[in-house]
């Protein structure tokens, strides 16, 4: 912007033209400024490119340019055609995590995302979970934050969850994800317990009546105590928005 | 059926008439038939009218003509006009119960339900779901049953169900009515612990997405503990599910 | 517990320390101390797995463990992948269920669970129906239970359940499961027929509009007779709480 | 049309007058003509509008138009101040039918629909179903076909069902309205025992899950019977089509 | 019936006896009985059988059973394997109908049905709507009407719907199936031409919002001209009310 | 934006500050400017304002500062309440329509909208769809287009519908709203005949299964016809789409 | 037309049949004359063909029949055993486009369609959208207008869709398609910047709760900018809907 | 605790006793054990009660016992009636706020909740959405957090939300509230311009198709921006976690 408006200071543009220019490159300059402005805290906020709803092309496409750019790329929900064929992109790294079905791409060199360091804590009582529980994982990760995972508190009896759940109160979360399918009630129970915010995950698995998450996610929307939620196997917009969360308060405690 | 058949063997039937009286009579008797077979457990199931679907004139009739029989007769979900006309039925005693709107119509001197000793727990975490825990104890009590309650335990915090459940525990109920509205998780919650069965009742308090009952109904059937479920807000069902099963254990209690 | 407070007593603890352990272990405690108090009329409950929800590996790992630890375990909605991982388990026997897709996995040696004698009556009118009653009837007899089936009723004509419901009411059944799909009306014809509980098990049998079960979900939930459901072909829910109220009743009746 | 020919042939309309005049009338020819063909075994199709969707001028200036061309009318779902303002229509006789909440409306000397001889079984078990049964009824009636009700077989038992029922076989009906509510069952059941084409009719009571009609319609659209059905408390969809199918059989018998 | 009065009148059984064999064979003889009634105007309604539902052995024995029996059995929606087993039951003829995916199974030698009269109208204006036509047009004629169809008419144009019907008026049809996908408009539209009852049948066809069948059903159900509907690509219920109604207009017609 | 950049030459204004204006301010002007260089084809499109959503005092609030502003605003869904306090604003004109229950708010001495001259054609079948039509009318005309209406085309039977279309089509309209409630299948049929654009209107006449203007809507998505869709009850939508599409022809028409 | 009317006035034909001629043949006349008085301005229209909802043979033949008529023939939603087969047509040009899965079929020789001149502008935001807005380019050209595409403005930043939208701003279009899943919220956005009318296209992208299109459709209804929608995924409605209003504002222009 | 182990320790309490003690006591100390340790950083979190669901004594018979025990307590959705009793609760201050329709009741002399010091940013964009708005405002300042408000930004134009979002961003707002109805599309937009996490509180404004909050919350759910959802209308949610957010961050900014 202010090479535009030094050219027309200097005469080089005219007012109209000033004008113009501005108007159609504002909102680019705009972005782009954004990102110097908050900088110094914002650690690589992965993009995501969900692969099973466009062609292999296209997926490997995007990969290419986001990596050759030095951007990482998370691709999500990638069938076996798009895999193998996003291996194959020259110069980039493929870290491909098979629970969740998804890979972390970049140039080679490009430095992993800085450690801002927000603590998530993951917590899944169900085996079924795991899957989007590991995608937010890594999504928090990518951001910068450090992730807590308790996945097996369910596996064996509820008893264990309190364990796990007393280390995590230990060391001071900045803020749970509760993933739950079924009946969803996980979340509730630990955000009457816990007092950083929770991020209730509702998860697909189920069958019969409103059993593909839709139970989980309508319990977490009406639950007594306070929670947030995203969308069904969401596992992105968890993790995203708890290390937005936790990373904003990690920098608060650094400032000091 | 005896009489028909009584008639035949003396000759006043014919064969073919003997056939016909016996095919077009048969479901009456049969249905009679069931009643006689089982008074000695039974004490009166009692019958409901839902009253806000019928006109005044209709309810009012019903009513009556059940009372002259000396049917017991539970008039749920009771309009104000419809009440008022109840309560001038001759001869009816009229036991309405504000909280549930509903009422007990019968004839004066109709003994109440005999005791048969089957034992309900009845529990609410809200004031919200106490109207409709209401109808279920009171259809329960109808069959001769005994209603535990335990509805405040919700109110001023989740510590104070455990020593409600501890009692019950302890006075061992045959079978647990758990009432909850919003994300429903009450019942699974006690599932978990008890052993006797467990009836979900899902009540339609709570607002904005599937927040007239559905969410707290999914939940119930999504449970992953073992828990049996009726309609939203159907008292009525909870209360004579439970009893039968209530009942049953304790007439095979009492058999010994 | 006892422990804990043993070793405060002889000053080995803290008081704080033993605020500490019985805090974070307590749930732990109860929850196994659950088990013992109520062991004598429990006879191994089923755990349960649904395989279709897991990854292979981790279906494989949890019925390792639990077979390892002499727990039997069910598995249900078995992909054939699953299955043949878990029949490589060593040490486990897997009785496989094919109309069903389910197995019973144990440790040679692990006795059958005891037979406490509810009676359990399953009816089914179709023969699509079949595959989720029969889960029902495994889970039933795994928590020690009886059940008797009566599956044909429907392929030759409805005249046929009347001889089957006419033995079952003979052998006097503790409660019934009644398994239906489409319509979803045998469960209400049975209900208003015998006196003992009665579970309806929709199933997601039909066609066209609400045709996955839910048409006969919502006929159960909305019938005059009284009817505890459960939710859409799971057998699993159905048989664990029949098996809660049958084995309370002969435990009653053996009580004598 | 012939008018518009005949003054084509005698040379006082061009070739494209005439063109232009059938093709912008021909519609409105062709329907009349449809009246005229048919007329001898149709009996005065009632036209039918709904009062609640109009205001109240509108609906009185329908009512009005319609009456002084000698067409009966059926007016349905009156709101009071319709009603009232409906009554003052001069020249019209406005019989007022308060359990279905509609009026037939007729100019004073229009004759009574012609008695085409088919005959409708109209049931119904609970008492909230009589509104919209007795809509049917009229409409029925108002196609000039002869309604036979049965309406309180489920006040007082199921087996009173039977009498009724085999009160209709004897009279043998042309077909059958079956409406009911909650689970829906009725249709189902009586298209299972009678020959005749049986028409459901679900109504809107009920409540809780698909509580205002849908279990009962997806019921009937599920049911194993052959069902054919109408919306949700449609009496008049029910009547007109029972009517139709009914008279057409009159009409067939009275060809002889 | 008569065996057990005439054994009860010889002394051969008591009372209680002669009445426990009445209640419990009751329904059987009253089933059969049915069929004795009525048999005249009625030839062989086609026992139907989803194959889909069932595993292939269920499926062929039902049909192996049925076709023993020499009753025609009519198996829809069979996948390949279920065709390859039931073509190898012995002594049974396989007619297999490509489009609609069904085939008729009876034994050799078994009659067709008789041809009883009614004259049905079978009209869809999509390609995508011919399976199911199809299978009302076999269900029909299995029932013992005839069939006219006229599936081309939306192909070239709505043009061609006039004169297929004109033909279809002349033939005088007793009752009309208009099948229709996606808005589902066709049935409104002939209803309001014809003065033949008509059967809406809707079909799965379409896309998108409410496009599995539900747009088309809807618009049925909501119908300004009198209309009722089945279930989506019921082919099957459409084909059997369709026969019903024909037939009995054929039998009123043939009596004369 | 110019003044900012003229204070930036004249150093009124660092670089800095610059930047921050432009970048503070930029949608504001850009906004506006928008309205000027389209302002020679546009005529008022009208603020809409709905009442029913909001106070009395919002509601008046809102409707005072536009018209101060000399700007017309269409308020909708006026309760009575706000109604009468809209009345009383000084210095406000309000032309209240009592059908589609709205009123048009503008200053004494503002300006009618302009007439740009693209043609509306507006048509129903039903009275009940006239509230919404007469919306989109008044919406249309408050943008300078012209509306050409034909809303007792189904009172009175279908045939009337063709001379009304007749006209229209010789007026040459630019686009159509076709307003339908229950099955909604006029604008297919229209969308068949004419050739300018149809954007259907749903209404949520009708009751029963997806009775709220669900089956209208649904139709419209799922037609045969080309056609685009507006919400249900939506006049504002429609209206305003077709007034930008008729007026834009328009103004093609006059620049000749 | 002319010609039965000639041979009537001759006398060749009576007045009956005259009148029966003109009753059967009016609609076939009419729609056909329809084509010719606007054919002018009407550039061959594309018939649609849905393939997935048809056998490979219905397919094949509908193509050819059209094909061989020199009618264009769009194909979409095409599996590969139809593609094989429609290829194989003799005589027939097949051009497939691989994105949207369709092809364009014609007679060699056949003209493409005349250009008309009409401007439409096709938006999306995700590369996911593109298989769909690719479809509504295709059908847009078919029917002889211009496309013009902006497919990646959301792949790099948001920022990327001003210019873009710039540039279709100075070309002017006639009319917009902006195709979103997920949130839908493109659509608004735009109908909120341009002053030609904007259809929103649903895109079935997106997972979880309303993940098939539903949410971008529901947001389209529900926008604050005026906005006519299509069905999800409907490339063919937002095409020929597009194409209609802009070629009919392409003629305004021309006929200068 | 202490007391029941010291009271063990010194012989009063059995060790049977004390275990049953701690067992039944545990998780009443266990709750309020929490409370005392995090005391420090929680600052009155508001008990809420719903009153539209509660009869008017049950409400104030909560709202008495609450005050007493000198909590501060929020009360939303109040009925008239409600209000009017509330009000007259001795010794209580009710604090009452029209918009949202709640009021905050507190004993006198129960002091404010402290300033804990988070910054919410509240912004909706359209007068509707403010008294939901206003709910969480209210939630957010009861929890000790600072709510910074910009409701007009919809009103007089989208334009007016840069500098409002302007003046939030400087502010470095911790979280942020984005209220939204119809289309739900401001939370998106917001999310993609600002670093700090965004909360979507979808709002039951507008009608037709899903117009009841669910267009609104679907849209949230599937934002492409990082996002977390409450229910419709869910204020008291939004408002605490929006508290717990922002107040963790001023704790950890304070710690310094």
């Amino acid at each position: 912007m202010k090479d535009i408006l030094k050219k027309f200071k200097s005469g080089k543009l005219s007012i109209e033209e000033t004008e113009r220019l501005l108007r159609s490159d504002f909102v680019l300059i705009n972005d782009i400024a954004k990102f110097d402005v908050h900088r110094k805290h914002r650690t690589g906020v992965p993009e995501m490119v969900i692969a099973e709803d466009k062609t292999v092309e296209d997926t490997v496409e995007i990969v290419r340019q986001l990596v050759k750019k030095k951007i990482r790329v998370v691709v999500t929900r990638i069938p076996e055609a798009h895999l193998g064929a996003i291996r194959k992109i020259k110069g980039a790294v493929i870290e491909y995590h098979e629970k969740p079905g998804l890979c972390v791409a970049y140039k080679k060199g490009t430095p992993e995302p800085d450690k801002v360091g927000g603590k998530v804590g993951i917590i899944t009582a169900g085996t079924s979970d795991i899957p989007v529980a590991e995608e937010a994982r890594i999504i928090t990760e990518e951001c910068g934050a450090s992730a807590f995972t308790a996945y097996d508190v369910g596996v064996a009896g509820i008893h264990r969850l309190f364990p796990s759940l007393e280390k995590m109160l230990k060391d001071d979360m900045d803020v749970y994800i509760v993933a739950a399918g079924r009946e969803g009630a996980l979340p509730t129970l630990i955000a009457g317990i816990v007092d950083s915010p929770v991020i209730g995950l509702p998860i697909s698995s189920g069958y019969g009546m409103a059993g593909s998450g839709q139970s989980a996610l309508y319990a977490m929307l009406q639950s007594c105590s306070p929670l947030a939620v995203v969308n069904i196997d969401s596992g992105f917009a968890a993790g995203a928005v708890a290390a937005q969360i936790a990373n904003r308060m990690a920098v608060a405690r650094e400032r000091k």
